[in-house]
């Protein structure tokens, strides 16, 4: 059985996770705002220690930037967390025990690949689409990490190189930077959007990094990614043309991977994925415009399958998988 | 030693290489314009037979598209061979030996890797800049092939999504659109740009698809990209001009790339990369402009190493370099 921990700045969950990729039980804390790093280390020992007697490993997802493999972990989103040695600190202790650790978008993308919509994909993209746009890159039916664990980052890829918004990396134009929630709903609210008052969004069902959080958006939960999504399935003008926006920018951002990386399969997660039609139509279209060369037409869109333990699924993965998605080099 | 095999729409090439990747000899012949299948199979293995008699396997760099790793070639700047069993054909002819063939533009970017500016590299992306634009991607010192064997074509990465120049792919904004030597010379001709007479550009030093090639620019050798890099290097304003226009593109899609992949290191061969300074100064600026994450700033992008043999040595890698280049399922 793994210990698997998903880490992220609205909440911090843990489960045990059998062999087959079933989560057998599951716990979740909110994430203390405005922590210092003991304080935010403390919440999350309380969370684990019950689970902690039938553990025979340890995988982490954790929001990034972070070292790896070394995983000394600074998540934007958890500003009492820089430079946090959580890989060494879960080492300490569980002794005897492997602990593994990577960006939790990428654990998203992992669970797809081996129990979601990627199953059987030897080449494809897993993507979320939430506050943030992240990804992971599984090639060859592994996961590619790059020189520095950081392979996978979709959201920087350039999309509208000549006068596109600034990017939170610093640079502009980046898909993150045009179809992140937060991004998307400014836009909207400026084109004349009033969030509908209907049913409260499921901040709780996004993970980590990516998830929607921070507390200028707990205040308000209606001006969320999630909202402005359902909203669009619902018909509103702006909201179809926030949608159409940020599909379009995704398109474009996909066919340029499948291009570069031979995809065979995008999956896409995260709240903005709830769009359904008006997300996913103009993705098409912009995706088909651009993805022409005859390998690239066979690539699919597809969302993600897997709910809100997928976080969980894919840090156990890190384990459980035969070495397909942590080198056996790194431990 | 390796029969080593490079076949361009310009010419075909032969050479023996050495386990150290040494070519120790090597003959060329021009590939026969609008000739039929078995017209130019004849030019081949009139062109190899002279070495077969110290051959223990053979590596193939042709032009694409093909299937891989069945090795069918249609090569775009040869129109006799459509679907042409090459990978069959050389089988047949040399009986017990292995026999392995990938495009061209990845055997380029074998090369560098293995024996070029790329030794030592872990994450890289090998580029041709010339009449097509294409690479090869090597991610934790292995070939990625993709699906298809196609990864690598950062040809097809969008640079321009709106209203970019129309590509040979069927899309649009693709980096080729912008940043190949025929579009280059199309845009300075009519900005004025009058090819000065110069020393006659070094046609025979280019490879494959991505070679400068084809009647219409033999007749007047002087119309290349090469010729026009010349011109930027010695300062001709419009030239210089459309230097600048395609190294801004290949620093957008070099930014895309590292984020995407993780890379720490791109390799640029080909006509243009000649240019030097007028080509590589506003590469680095868009680059540096958009590969802004902390992981992405370490990528360097370097002129490619090896001469007119690369494509020979890149060959010969598929099969001497221990499997880094060749998965052994493929066989």
């Amino acid at each position: 059985m793994i210990l698997a921990i998903d880490v992220g700045g609205t909440k911090m969950a843990a489960g045990l996770v059998a062999p087959d990729g079933a989560v057998i039980t599951s716990r979740r804390a909110a994430t203390p705002q405005n922590a210092d790093a003991e304080t935010l280390w403390r919440t999350l020992t309380t969370l684990i220690d019950p689970l902690s007697a039938r553990a025979e490993g340890v995988g982490v997802g954790c929001g990034g930037p972070m070292t790896w493999p070394d995983g000394e972990v600074s998540p934007l989103n958890i500003p009492g967390w820089r430079g946090f040695p959580l890989r060494a600190r879960l080492a300490g202790r569980f002794p005897g025990l492997p602990v593994r650790l990577h960006n939790d978008a990428i654990c998203l993308a992992i669970a797809e690949h081996w129990q979601g919509a990627g199953r059987g994909s030897a080449d494809m993209l897993g993507m979320v689409v939430s506050t943030g746009v992240g990804g992971g890159l599984i090639l060859g039916g592994r996961l590619v990490n790059g020189g520095t664990g950081n392979a996978g980052h979709i959201g920087h890829v350039v999309v509208e190189p000549d006068g596109g918004p600034r990017c939170g990396c610093g640079g502009h134009g980046c898909l993150e930077a045009v179809a992140r929630g937060p991004a998307l709903t400014t836009w909207a609210l400026t084109h004349g959007w009033t969030p509908s008052a209907g049913p409260e969004p499921l901040a709780a069902s996004e993970g980590g990094a990516a998830s929607e959080g921070g507390a200028a958006y707990r205040e308000d939960r209606a001006v969320t990614g999630r909202a402005l999504a359902a909203d669009a399935r619902a018909g509103d003008p702006v909201a179809v043309l926030a949608m159409r926006r940020a599909g379009r920018a995704l398109g474009i951002a996909i066919a340029s991977a499948t291009h570069l990386c031979d995809l065979d399969l995008v999956t896409i997660g995260g709240g903005l994925s709830q769009a359904g039609d008006p997300l996913f139509g103009p993705l098409e279209e912009a995706l088909r415009d651009h993805a022409r060369m005859g390998f690239a037409r066979r690539v699919k869109v597809v969302p993600a399958a897997l709910g809100q333990e997928a976080g969980l699924v894919g840090a156990a993965a890190l384990l459980l998988a035969g070495g397909a998605y942590w080198p056996s080099t790194r431990d």
